[in-house]
This record gives C-alpha cells, sequence and structure tokens, in this order.
C-alpha cells in the first residue's frame, strides 16, 4: 500500500495553469500532487559565444528552489555562494530534455531560457519541471510565431514530458512521492517524447542494486504515464 | 493623472492570501497589484551564535527575486554567486522592520526566518514584503502559540506594514507601481506600526533634491495608507 | 548630557585636509572628531558598459574600512571574499548623494570614483564620507578644469553634505559618536544640498517607533547642521 | 567500422597498477586505452557532521581533470573558483557507486575519500573511475584488515565496475572513446556489480531519441562488458 | 644618476609615527619617501585552531592597499571577491618576519594581527610595512607588558627590518623608488635582524640572469640599509 | 647524518621522462626522488589581452597538488574554490623561471602555459617544476620548430632549472626532501641558467636567523647542483 493510498501505476493529480506570468513569453504553473514548479520561458536575443554567427539559436533551463518549498528550510543557493551538484545536475537534464524535440536551426540566432522554480516540494520536482517546461516553451514559439519570428511547426518537433518511477515496499510505482521518494529502494527518471522515443533514463539503486527485470517493469510505468502526460499536455495547449 | 488611472491618494488592490505553503509554519501571498510576493516563515530552533545562551530569539528576513519575476530577465543571483547590494539592503530592511514588534525576550530562544519571494513584480516588491512578512509572521506565531511554545499576546506588540509614496510628474503619490517608480522624481518607503510610530523611514531624490514640504505631503499620504493596510491585515488574519 | 559633554545640536570638530594623496585627481582626509575617511576621486576615461556612446559620465563610490579602524578588529572584506551588506548600502548611498549634484551630460563621457576608505572610526562614517567625499570630487573638478577637459560651472550644480541625529536618552541630538550611536533609540541620516535641498533621508527606529514629532526635530537639526558643513566646505575649497 | 578497428562488443585494453602512491592507503592508476586515470583512497578518522556518533562510516570521491588531460587544454577548476556542473555530478556518481557495495555499519566510524584525477582523457574517464576506483579502496581496505580496523569481508559486499556504450554511426558499440563520444547518437553509462545487479544506469540522447529495444541492445553490450571488468579487478587485487 | 637624485647607497627619507590608532594596542605611520603604510597590531585572545591548548601564541600579518595608492587606480580586492597572489605573497612575508623575532612560547596564548595598508605606495610598500609593523608589534607587547600580560624582555628577541636593493641602469642602489622598481633589471628584499642575521631573502632578475658577483653587492648595500634602519626605530620607540 | 643517507652535496635520483601526454605540445614527468611532477606545455593562439598587437607572447604557469599527494590529504582547491597563497606564489615563481629563457618577441604573439601538477610530494615540489616545466617546454618550442612556427634557436636562449638547499641539524645540505625540509633551520630556492646567471633566490630562516657565510655555502651548493640539472635536461632532450 503507497502511503497516500494511491495504485502502483496510479499518477498524482497533474495540472498545467498557462499564462500566469505577465512578463515571461511564455508561463506555466505545473502541478504534480503537492509539487508545485513555476516554469517561465524567457526570449532573448543574444545566444551564447560559442554559437554567434552560426545560424543556430540554444535553448536552456535553470532550477531553483525556494529556501521553504521543502520541509525543513533549505538555505538559500543565492546567499550560500553556489548551486550545489544537485541543483546544477537537474538543470542540465531539464535543458537537455526540451532541446530534444527543438530545431535549433530552425529556431534562429535566439535563446530561450525556461526558469524553474520549485514554490512546493514534494517529490519528482525535476520531472515535473520538465513536464511544465514544456508547456512553458510552447507558450513561448507560440508568441513568437504569432509575431513572425519562427514557424512553431518547423521548430517545435514532438512533446516531451517526464515521470519517476520506484521500487518501494518491494513493488514498482509511478510517481513517487516525498515520502516513497526518500524510502523506496530505487529511484528512475524517464523522459521520453510524445512519439515514445526515450530522451533520458536515470536509475539509482539507493540501497540494493536492482536487477534488469525490476528495471524493465519500472520502465513500463513511464511508458503508461507519460503517454497520460503528453495526453494532458496536449489538452492544456489546445 | 496616474498611469494606472488612480488617485493619488488609492492605493492598487491588496491581498492577503494565507496558509500557501504545506510546509512552512506561516505563509503568505500578499499581492499589491501587480506585485506578488509569496512569503513564509520559518521556525528553528537554533539561533544566531551572539545570541545563544541569551535567552532571547530572532526574527530575520531574506529576500529574493525570481529570475523573471520582471519585465527583462534578470540574471540568478545563485548563478552569479552573490546577492547584490539591493538584495541585501532589502533583507535588512525587512528583518529591521518586523523585529520592531517582536519582543524578543518572549520569543525565547527561537530564530524565525521570513523568506520574501517575489513572484511577480511591478515596483513596491519590499514594501509588499514587510506587509505580507508580517502576516506570514502573525501566522507562524500563531502555530507556536497553539503548541504552546510562546504566549503571542506578549511576543508580537503591534502590527506593522509598509508603503512607498512619490513624487511623479510633480505630484505627490501612493504607492507607486513600476511605470511610476522608474520615471519618479522622488521615491520613498515608509514602514509604520498599526499604533503609527515611524519604524523606518527611506527618502531619495532620483533627480532634483526635494523640499521638506513635498517630504510632509508624502509622509501624509503614507499614514493614510499604513492605516489602511493595517485594517487589511487585521481582517486577514482575523 | 551627552558621552562627550556637547549641546545636543553641537557637531564634533569638523576639518577637511586637501591633496593628501599624491597619485588621486582629487583627496580629502576629512575628520569629524575622532572619524576620519581618506578620500579620493579618481578620473577614469571608460564608463560602464550602459552608458558607453550615450555621451553622459558617471560618478560612483566606494567604500571600506580598514580592519582596525574599530574597536574590535574587524575581518577584511577582501579576506572574507566580499563585501556585506552595510558597506553595499553605504557606498550606494555615497554615490547616489554625488550625483545628485553632477550633471552627468555636462561630464561627458568619464567616470569619477570617489572611494572613501575609514582610517578610524568613531560613529558617522557614512556622512563624513559623503561630505568629505564632496570635497575630493570637487578637486578632481577643478583639476579637468584646469585642463580644459569640462566646464566645472556646468558640471557641478550644488554642494552636498551628510549628517546624523539620533534620539539618545529621550533627546534629539546632533553628530552622533560612536558612544551615541550604539545606544540611541533612533537613528537618522540626513543627505542635503547647499540650497537646502533633500536628498537622502533614512530614519530607522532602534528599539520604539517614533513619532512624527521626534522626526521633524530630527530634520531640524540636520538642517543646522548642514548648512554649517556646507560652510566648511566652501572655507576648504576656497 | 569504429574509428578505433575494434569490435562492436570489444573494450579498449584495460589495466590496473596498483600501489603508484606512496602516501595512499589505497591507489591504483586505471587505464581504458588512452584513457587514465590515477585513484588514491584517503583514510580519515573524521566522519562528516550528519554521521557524527552514529557508529556508520562514509564513503565519498572527487574527481578533477588536469587541464592538459584533453585534446585542448581546460581552465583548471581550482583557478575558476568552482568545480563545474560535470564535475560535481560525476563525483556524485562515483561516491554512490561504490557505497553501493560497502557496509557503512561495518565500516564504523571512519571516511575514506577515493580521489580520482585524470591524468590523460580518451572518452570514458567516469567509468574508468569507478572501475579503478574500486581497486584503490579494495586496497585501503585491506590496509585497515591488516591493522584489525575492520574485517573487510564484512564491510566489502561485491565488486562494482562501470563501462559506457553508445550508438555510433547506427550500431551499439561497447566502451566508446573520445571519437566514438562526441559523434555518438545515444550515449549511456552502466554502474554493476560482480553479481550482475544493477547500481545507476543513465541513458541519454544527443540528438534524436532511442527506443526501448536499442536500450535493451545497450543494456546486453554492458552486462557483459562489466561482467569481464569484474574478472580483471579480481585478477589485480588477487 | 638616479631619478630622485639619491646616492647609490642613499635611503629616502623614512619615519615612524606611533601612536596614530585610537583602537589599536600598537599603530605605526610609517613613511619611506612618498610611500606611507599604515600598521596597526590588534591584540586578540583566540589563537588559529592548531595552537589550541599549545600554550602558544602566533603573530600574524594582513596587508592591503588602499585602491587609489597607486598611480593608476587598482580594483578593490575586496570588491573582486579575492586577494591576489602578490597580495597574498607579500603578507605572508611580513608575518614569518615578524615571527623571527618573537619568542611565540613566551607570548602565551594570544594572536597579535599586524595590519600594513598602504595609504600612498612609491615603491617599496614591503620593505616598509616590514620595518613600520615592527614598531607597532612593539608598541602592543609594551601595552600588553604594562598590563603584566607577558615580559617584552623575554617575547621580543630582536628589531627586525626589510630594504629594497636593484640593479639599475648597471648600478647596484638601496631603497628604491617606483620609478627604478619599474626599470631595474633586479630586484631583490632583505629582512635582518638588529644583530645582523638574516630573515629573509628575495632576489628576481626582471630581465638578464643576474652573478652572484652583483648579488654580493645588493646584500652589501642591503646591510648598510638595514643597519640604519633598526637605529631608527631603536630611537623612534625608545 | 641525512635521514636519506645521502652526502651533504648529494642530490636525489633525477629522471626525466618526455612525451608522457599524448595531447599536449610538450610534456615531461620529473622525478626527485619520490617527488614526481607532471609538466605539460600547452600552446594557445591567444596571448592576455594586455599584450595583443603587441608582436609579443607569453609563457605563464599553473602549479596544483593532487589532493594525496602528500602525506595527509590536503582539500581540493577546486572545492575549496580558491588557489591558496603558497599555490599562487609558487605558479608566479615557475612562470618568471620560464620566461627568463625564452625571448618573447622572438616567440610572436603565441601564449604556452604550463601546467606543473605534483603527482606525488617529497619536498622539493617548486624545484622540480621549474626543472621539468623547462623540458616541457623545449619539447613544445621544438614541436613548434618542426611545423615552422618559429625558429627555437631565436626563442630560447638558454637552460633553466632550480634547486633547493637547506641547514639541516647544522649543516647544509643539498635538494631536501620532505623529512629535511620540515625540520630545516633555513630553506632556500634558486633558480639558475644554463650559464650559471642567477634568475631568482628565495631564503627563509625558518627558526633563527642565518648569517651571510650561511647563506654563501647554500649558494655553493646550489650552483653545483643546477649545473648538474642541467646536464641532465640536455641528455634528456638530445
Amino acid at each position: 500500500m503507497r502511503p497516500s493510498k494511491r495504485q502502483p501505476d496510479e499518477m498524482r493529480a497533474i495540472s498545467f495553469e498557462r499564462g500566469v506570468s505577465k512578463h515571461a513569453e511564455g508561463s506555466c504553473m505545473v502541478k504534480f500532487g503537492d509539487t508545485h514548479v513555476l516554469c517561465t520561458a524567457s526570449l532573448e536575443e543574444r545566444v551564447p559565444g560559442w554559437l554567434r554567427n552560426s545560424g543556430k539559436g540554444w535553448v536552456t533551463a535553470e532550477y531553483g528552489m525556494l529556501p521553504r518549498s521543502t520541509g525543513d528550510r533549505m538555505r538559500r543557493e543565492a546567499s550560500s555562494g553556489k548551486q550545489g551538484g544537485r541543483t546544477l545536475e537537474i538543470q542540465r537534464l531539464i535543458g537537455r530534455s526540451l532541446r530534444s524535440v527543438v530545431d535549433l536551426q530552425a529556431l534562429g540566432e535566439m535563446q530561450i531560457t525556461v526558469d524553474c522554480d520549485v514554490i512546493q516540494a514534494d517529490g519528482g520536482t525535476r520531472t515535473a519541471a520538465i513536464t511544465g517546461g514544456f508547456v512553458a516553451l510552447h507558450d513561448c514559439l507560440t508568441w513568437m510565431h504569432a509575431r513572425q519570428m519562427i514557424n512553431i511547426e518547423r521548430v517545435l518537433k514532438d512533446h516531451v514530458a517526464a515521470i519517476s518511477c520506484g521500487i518501494y515496499d518491494g513493488n514498482p510505482v509511478l510517481d513517487l512521492d516525498y515520502a516513497e521518494d526518500s524510502a523506496a529502494e530505487t529511484d528512475a527518471n524517464f523522459v521520453m517524447t510524445g512519439k515514445g522515443g526515450i530522451v533520458e533514463i536515470q536509475g539509482t539503486a539507493e540501497g540494493e542494486a536492482f536487477s534488469e527485470d525490476q528495471f524493465g517493469q519500472l520502465m513500463g510505468l513511464a511508458k503508461q504515464g507519460i503517454k497520460r502526460l503528453v495526453e494532458l499536455q496536449k489538452m492544456a495547449v489546445a
């Protein structure tokens, strides 16, 4: 039995609230149950130095947690003077995931930065950030399309979404909340496209090593979950 | 005529939404028009080193802006490796303001950190942070009172709230939004208690120096505005 | 009775020693009693990036304290790796104050940096820095005028000086020294021009809130003090 | 055809040179072809703060690259003032991997730090570091066993090794060198124990997403490669 | 001919002004011509961690330059976020030099920090800092002796002073000023005790290598100069 | 008797292994007994800003120690966020020493960075780094000569090598190892050219001051040692 009484293959309530920022070209407050992440997509005309005069654009991401988004207050990274390894790891993952569905050549020499700030955390913040970040990115590209800066059909090749799975109390379960995440034997994050292609897999044994079989079960759950997330994204941006 | 069509002594729509954080002992999303600040009050059992074994507690504040809370995306302070002078200045002001209505002796050796994170900015973020931070602090103390950790009557001596005023296009106006703030000749922030005592005054001439008379007019507006803010705080926490 | 036996409206002995630096275009050792601040004004031909090709110049300030300028040795900011919030707050104040009397357009695309380094501290370092920084700035502009780089009449619009006031032992007093500053109930800093215009006001209740009346008394003292400081500046640069 | 003419399932020449450091309790220069990583295991008697008085020990890792270990000289991280995201990500992975085969309770309150410094890089530095780091850790534990500080049989539960796989020019290949790594469509790292349990999986699509089938092929190659690495480790430490 | 018209073995005008700081236990403004260094010696009761409970004390030094102590304004180290290599090198040298004449056992578990801040620079700041730092240290020890905290006879074993020499325009000269320093072929700093013992020698060829003979000439000049500096120190502290 | 049983004027076994890096234009693993330093010389086409368009090139050095190159593990400088004073001091010394034998005009506008990373430390790492760094630099210049980028005869004016000497147990000895270094009364480093010119001298009294006579004995040993080192360099690069 899961702490939340959910079925093994049952995700939390998922919602996307678009247009939450007055300023950003695209924005989305994504909720996976009690995990709430504010995603904004900001258009900038300058690209990183190594892309200058290449004709190609860039999509990057930054991630942060508000100090009291968590059960115990965390030290503010701005105050400690650096972003921790976990933060850097997550924002690199979000950036790679979003780029996997963007044609950077078709985007042209512009940069979109997707900021994912965790307002409230209850497990799965990185998967929520990718899934909601896609919506913010989509809306930023729509904004650009409306201004004839790009052709969104050519720039955005597919959907992308992410979900976590894990082995909790011996059973494979989908979309771990914090209570499960901190007790899970194995924890895996999957990022997939709307067409079902795999973009990222990260699996970690917290205690004992896991078997190929168990990993296969997790992937099965993830495929099912991401299929549903993409449907929800489509409904949200329709 | 103000850009927002408001009367000179008219504040923006003010609202306090309490209990917005699942984790924090006290929390409040405060809105001054399009300026939205998430305030959380976090209780910690350890105090700063210089207060250890003094029997006295501490209230402190931290302030941050989400990168795209502003019209142009700002660099994330966690990524640039330090908090800027403006950030440090504001969070010191919030902390002093909140401490002015707390009896630190009656609080006892505990620390409350009030985090004020700007979700969306449209001028007046520091005054919104103080005004909403008070509500979060109040609710944290209520939480402690309910657990018989303190007697809130003895700890919380008064209300405290803040408002900006300025001279815009030659006229004194109350509660500047961003359009006014960036064009104002003079900009002043006032922090006052529920009983009308002054806690902080900060007045700055942006271009020409201002006169004592003009300053008196700003203070008149501020007194009126803060009186109204305290009424709204009282309704919110009733 | 004040610890220094001064009358409530009596400032400490004030002196300006000009030309104390062999290298700087303008320099001044300013003393407010035992508070000694070395101010140098340095001319640089490059302006900050956001002013390039604007035809406008810039005046900025930096502030520092020698480690043993204070009663107890403070940690050197260069060694701790960053400037503290108080330092940043003060140097922003000095810069704004000096810019309030400079016509940046008439200065032309050049930058003057006024460094204010506290050699010995006994309260009121920021007000001494502004008041002495003006003299260093004046002498730098005189140096430029002599070389026909600018017309000082057009660049320097007025004098600017600063003084602190406070409520000590229930009485409003002018120009607090350290003994008073650390015990004052209320502490305020005023920056005004030679013509009596107000440039900056910063008032802070250290313990109890203060009333509008009390603040009026402080402003009265400040006006009187700054009038005297400007007379002394005029004698110094005559 | 692979640039190195290797068969798809052929690893590079692997070697372990033990005892290369005069000072470290355990050390190993591991070579995967032209990738050379110096691994040292250092015993320290103090554990991180959160383990003090827990009776449990800790194994952690740090990773670095010499500036000219790579084709183009990289900036020295000590000089740039911080470790990059990639470095932090890799050293966290090495630490988790090594801890997966250590019984921290049986280790007792001591810490072992495994430093993995890349002397020469040609792809696969993180997998070489884990595989060679295990040998250094093993020798450190042997050193402790010989001094009757621990019982190595109880502390070290299994072997652990790692290998990369990828899809290069459309074909799944084992143990990518730099030429392959920089051109691969998909890149995956696997960490497994001697008994075949999976400890970590990280798969990334560099360009196009990959399919579940392709991922299965990579895992098949990895299992085969890690089996061989564990045999080589056993021969090395025999 | 030297730019200053001095004889090859002629030092600049040297002066020591003691007691220049109201707060420091010992202080001295030392001048070597236009090079002015403010030296303060601060007594602290805590020693570095590695000396705790050893019964031994510590003498350390810090060095800094005011931003406009030099011909061109230098960036403030507090603002750039770190002390440069030259600064660290010099303050380590000052510390070692002063410790060479102190019996740390006889000092007892206390720390004296000698801050040497360059108010105006014209070459030879490190040698002035050592020579004047000795006077500040002496006066701090006298202060302690007067309070029966130490016996200065036992703590302070000798005098210590420093001077630079160099080969300028082919000739060995004593006490280089900035004009000579920046053009010298060889530059050497000598630190010696009152009894003539050598504490530190640092010789550097700026362009061509120098010969043992030339070095001997520099040492001859240095011995003569330091002998005179020690006489001046003795007169100053008499 | 020296701990290593060496004669007073006997150096440790010295060896140079060239071409140890697959990537660097020049490289050398230098060993002075158990002190092992990996030196790589990297050619870059851009020079520091202050040399741009000057027609002159630059040779610089960086120095680092692997964390467990020493008896006790040291904290990694990349992780502590800055290079210590000793590191900066040493890398400045290496750079100056190597530049003393290079004609920067003849090199042309290119930069060579010599990285000296201590793989294992047993005293004398800086002298080994200079001596081996010369070999790496030589091979980098040979590489450039072979590609007709420079004429090595004109660029490389001489050999340069370095050795330490000290007074151990009352006797002057050559090439201190760690056991001697940590107990020596006086420690001196000499850098000289193949023609016998002196480039750098650094002598430090660790406890008692030393006499001119003693210093002369150390210099005598150094001349003899460096003569031998230059012979060995010549054999190595022949």
